[in-house]
């Protein structure tokens, strides 16, 4: 059985390999992951993956099916093989919990580890937090406007494999969503799981009406009906009203019931079905709505007035189809010489993707009155930013924006937070509605402006005086023998 | 242990349960999987999954776990828990082999199934092909523009979680690339793996020259080199020079050897590389690039008379970034009453949702001559066209396209093949080369107009005069109540 340690690029082990035979493979370096844009244009991003990371983290290791394969190719070396069979993770790892916002250029996670380790490491982690920040952040646009309707995720047949189904329902609960249809992750991580019938089922019977009458037989109290198999006002809504008349006469209509719309306008059939219900005495039934949704269709929809308060959210939201990847990037920004530790910086032609150096952190700062965020600061690890005095926000990009925050109207937080020490798991995993709880607190830590669709707010972020030195010169180092 | 079986929407195992108590479960049913649009605006889809699909379907049960979480969620009985546990797949499937080319609204795959066994495959089944068959068609659109060029898929990294990446890497070869540097996807799919050194490999050592040393050192043969960690042109190819000289005097300069570009302006830093290789005598020189790149801007660099001749493609392959979904549907198309077949439609307010009712399969017709495809037919099971008479193509979109095929210049091909039939397995699944060897031969009968990026001709794929009047008639009388 091959394990996911082979789950990596070529590269990383060709590295390992030389790396080993250079003897330069326990040499102890720090590497940074870090993302460069926000993803969907948005004003920030939704950290997910850790939990699985962990997971990853904690079991990796070769098994003998592994070197075998590793030998077949005729890359590798028996001897390096045979260190490989004790290769596991010894370092630290320090990352900011799931759930919590970030920001371009932040440091998400750092790594403290032998060069051959964090090499190991790099791709699959790479994989799992892109995947699910990624989606989570998604989730998070699409509750920002959905406001308090209900969130259902549907996507597991567009997505892009199990484990984009299995870990995208997971961070869509993290961005805010309230169920899932995909039975697995209902099993796997304890979510809420929701469905009702598709068009095969009124397809099943002699007419819609037989069927939606067998539904309610069978589920009385999950009578959510699919209302455009046929024509949704001339003959789904009625059969409803026809379906939910016999159970109210009955006594077995439940509290909540309703109907789902699939095609169609939905703003126009929604709107008359709601009239026609009202008209009948069931003003109060639910119209949930699928069919490509996402964030500004839904935007939409709700500015034409449109009368649905529960949304199936599919497709779009699986495989976060108008930003399906989130490039965050893992980098080394520093190594030991002996005892002395050497910041590294990757330079690059392209100016952005030149990389902040040295070991870090992120301090995020909050208005004291408001509760809400002001700032982010990336600082070099053991900075402090003391909130009695004043602190000084200055920007490279827009200098003239610089100002002053008071000492005493602001907080100050450490984003990075321990998760492994010399290889032992240090961190307590928090449920996942602790995670959701938290999520939805570090939303609300952000002006509504930062969390807009369309051109939102970017969050003041900043380098720490002495991060900003220490990059002016190492960049003015490397930069020195070309002109 | 939970098993695949419970990775499914919920509504089809609630649909099950009430179609057991309805006592209609048992019911024979015809379901087709087709899909609407080709993605990425081509004129083609390649057919990926069925292997992928045949493991699914082939060992699909529910274990003790899954039927201990279905109990715990009270949505399900005993006597229906007790049920599904000796429930498996016993129906007929029929699919196009992968690596077909497939065009919209054509019969991909057919399922003739007991009306649960149907619903219990829906949503994996879907997920499986539309997520394989995605990356296959986005991996032949960059295999149509890089000609003869190696082609590297390096996606893992930005994958939708894990199983994206492997499916994604054996997809990508279904779509003609050569190799990947996914480990675990060569491991389990026999692939070619691929790849050589990051930045991270250039900064572990005091300098880029020392680093290039060290690897020459321990891969002489696999010899591509990072060429843009500090400064391509200044720093990275007379660095990569240097070393090709070292070992062109000792002797070891393998035959394929060269630099890889990450950064930049992959155009201009290509040709002025190729320059200064060309004068130093090293015209021969592999020139490999990576970051980005998709088959638009392939095709535009090697427009502007880039010296690239190997690429490597990430994070839009393995996302299919520009339409990271395929809308493949599995839609109910008859079912028996006794042992009556009858017809059934999915009517929508969405004319585009429209199904083709009854039984079908697609006929291939090609011409004799150039072997070229010509069209193809979707007819009912059983209908034949007569390579010896005359076939009249007609459309219903563009009448005054219609034309005559003379009798004796065409083939015609029967497209779907039977897979499972009564539950047993009664496909060779073919090897992964062969699949390959079969995809080249499908692209190679399509002219090139159809493989066109931009606005490609669209294939002429009609239904039998048998199938339209099916058609028609039941449209007919659904809709007959409304007016």
């Amino acid at each position: 059985m091959y394990t996911k340690a082979l789950l990596t690029d070529l590269y990383q082990l060709t590295m390992m390999q030389g790396l080993y035979f250079e003897g330069r493979h326990e040499q102890s370096c720090v590497f940074d992951r870090y993302y460069r844009t926000n993803p969907f244009d948005g004003g920030y991003t939704v950290v997910a993956g850790l939990e699985h990371l962990i997971d990853y983290v904690h079991h990796i290791h070769f098994s003998d099916d592994d070197l075998a394969y590793l030998k077949s190719t005729g890359i590798f070396q028996d001897v390096f093989l045979e260190y490989l069979k004790g290769v596991s993770f010894t370092g630290d790892i320090y990352a900011m919990p799931e759930g919590t916002v970030a920001f371009p250029q932040e440091v998400l996670l750092r790594v403290h580890a032998k060069k051959d380790e964090a090499l190991l490491l790099e791709t699959c982690m790479s994989m799992i937090m892109n995947h699910e920040s990624l989606i989570a952040t998604k989730a998070r646009r699409v509750r920002t406007v959905a406001g308090h309707d209900a969130l259902m995720e549907f996507g597991l047949r567009r997505a892009q494999g199990k484990s984009a189904g299995i870990y995208g329902a997971r961070s869509a609960m993290i961005g805010g969503f309230n169920g899932t249809s995909n039975v697995l992750a209902g099993a796997l991580f304890d979510i809420p799981i929701l469905g009702t019938m598709a068009h095969s089922w009124v397809m099943s019977f002699t007419s819609e009406l037989e069927a939606f009458r067998a539904y309610a037989r069978q589920y009385p109290n999950n009578l959510i009906l699919l209302a455009d198999t046929y024509n949704t006002l001339k003959q789904g809504v009625p059969d409803a009203i026809t379906i939910f008349k016999e159970m109210k006469e009955a006594g077995t209509l439940p509290t909540a019931y309703g109907i789902r719309l699939d095609s169609g306008d939905l703003a126009y059939l929604s709107k008359e079905a709601h009239k026609m219900f009202s008209a009948a005495g069931f003003g109060d039934a639910v119209i949930a709505a699928s069919n490509d949704l996402d964030e500004n269709l839904i935007s939409e929809l709700k500015a034409q007035g449109c009368a649905i308060n529960s949304w199936g959210v599919g497709t779009h939201l699986i495989t976060a189809k108008d930003s399906p990847s989130l490039g965050g990037v893992f980098k080394l920004v520093g190594q030991y010489d002996g005892d002395l530790f050497v910041p590294k910086i990757k330079m690059s032609d392209n100016a952005e993707k030149i990389s902040n150096p040295g070991m870090k952190n992120v301090l995020r700062i909050y208005d004291k009155k408001s509760g809400k965020m002001k700032a982010d600061v990336i600082i070099l690890e053991g900075e402090v930013i003391d909130p009695e005095k004043d602190l000084y926000l200055s920007s490279d990009k827009a200098p003239w924006r610089s100002r002053v925050l008071r000492g005493g109207s602001f907080t100050v937080r450490k984003m990075l937070q321990p998760i492994f020490l010399q290889g032992e798991l240090v961190y307590k995993k928090p449920a996942l509605r602790e995670i959701m709880a938290y999520a939805d607190e570090q939303v609300d830590t952000l002006w509504p402006e930062y969390l807009r669709l369309v051109n939102p707010e970017e969050m003041w972020v900043q380098r720490s005086p002495k991060l900003s030195a220490l990059r002016e010169k190492i960049l003015k180092e490397e930069s020195a023998h070309f002109f």
